[in-house]
């Protein structure tokens, strides 16, 4: 069986920690990573400040198989993304000049043109992530990604990735939600989580039209072990009066 | 002037991770705790394994003056919080009597309730965090705040925090829209930063019927100097031929 690749996602920004916006990158970061056999083990949301970026990413791109960025590569002041990632890997920040072109290609006056083309630079060694919306492209050195913030955007960067990066064994999942408390459940599903150790158990509680509830979730790579489990976990169910709903896969 | 109090926010759980959850925990946690004075200067989602989990606790607690942890705290096998926060600080996990009591307030068969009594469990010398809704109680061990991840209680346990926590000077903010490409503010917008340089001035792109826009939003905890550099941001928007919207505080 082959091993699995971990990634780690560097969501850069200051307007994440202040509460201004919500992030909403992580999740589509998972979920399309997640189907591809890249899964995410970590994730940090770091301000825009210079030391933390180039910390984060020199501790992380040595513990993770891929480290992921978003946000700080526009044509601000703030967007210290690019400069931080050199520093990282202790090289020049040059201007690509395939970037350049694109940039280019969209007519503006000198200054409005010399603030774009701050979106040109990468660190020295990198190549480009395309950028499917016909804007500046991202870039990647070695195990780091760096991608736009705006999430249509690095969404876009990121489909491109699709079928370029290394990847292992798919997690899948099998949910099933009963109307009984996490409690009432507890027992049984720890000893299933037992005897299926290769498995990833969890327990999701919800509380819907004044009853309380539970989402079981099996996570495993193998089909046959998460079917025995969810299996399991329906039997338990049933056991304690209530009716399971199979909520099928990855839900 | 009062130091600025910092926090880390630590998501527990690999619901989040896998992207079944989506977190909105530290958007709320930001807006609330920023309007308290306590500024999230970065934050983790982690999974729930338990050497991630305390080495974790134990860095990011000598680093910021406050950790919140979010998730882990239910009656499953997958629910290792406090075992974790307990091993981070090297003391025993204990059942708080005053947990077991609200516990046993609702009636339940001995094994359901002997799995709804492991939620009684807090390290030695913790100190509870109400919570509002009646169910089980958080707790706080020195300067590590140990929340529920279901948002509803999360939320009603750290209004129960209102007022008990060490606090700086607030952050207040104030935001202004032009429909300009970040790269036609871009100069203007760095001149207003280096003259002003205990403000933090972002820039955040969009994209809406059919036209580019940017909301600028200055950060600061001093009125006066928020206001002079929202009035310089304003009159650079007109240099460029477009009208500044005042999206006024906080916004």
């Amino acid at each position: 069986m082959s091993h699995p690749v971990t990634a780690c996602v560097l969501i850069i920004g200051n307007e994440i920690l202040s509460g201004r916006t919500k992030d909403v990158n992580l999740n589509h970061l998972a979920v399309t990573l997640g189907g591809w056999g890249v899964r995410i083990t970590e994730a940090r949301v770091i301000p825009d400040i210079e030391e933390v970026i180039v910390n984060a990413v020199n501790e992380t791109r040595q513990q993770f198989d891929y480290v992921f960025t978003t946000g700080g590569i526009g044509p601000t002041h703030d967007d210290i993304t690019a400069q931080c990632i050199a520093t990282a890997f202790g090289v020049q920040l040059v201007q690509s000049e395939a970037i350049a072109e694109r940039i280019r290609q969209r007519p503006a006056p000198d200054d409005v043109m010399a603030n774009r083309l701050l979106m040109a630079r990468v660190p020295e060694g990198a190549e480009l992530i395309d950028n499917p919306t016909g804007g500046p492209q991202g870039f990647a050195i070695e195990n780091v990604y760096v991608m736009a913030g705006i999430p249509m955007v690095m969404q876009a960067m990121l489909s491109s990735l699709d079928g370029k990066l290394k990847t292992g064994p798919i997690v899948k999942s099998r949910s099933i939600r009963a109307f009984l408390g996490e409690s009432q459940i507890a027992g049984p599903l720890g000893a299933i989580q037992n005897q299926h150790p290769d498995l990833d158990i969890g327990s999701y509680p919800f509380y819907r039209d004044d009853r309380y509830g539970t989402v079981l979730v099996v996570r495993g790579t193998e089909d046959a072990d998460i079917e025995k489990a969810a299996g399991a976990i329906m039997d338990a169910v049933v056991a304690r009066g209530e009716t399971p709903e199979d909520l099928g896969s990855n839900a």
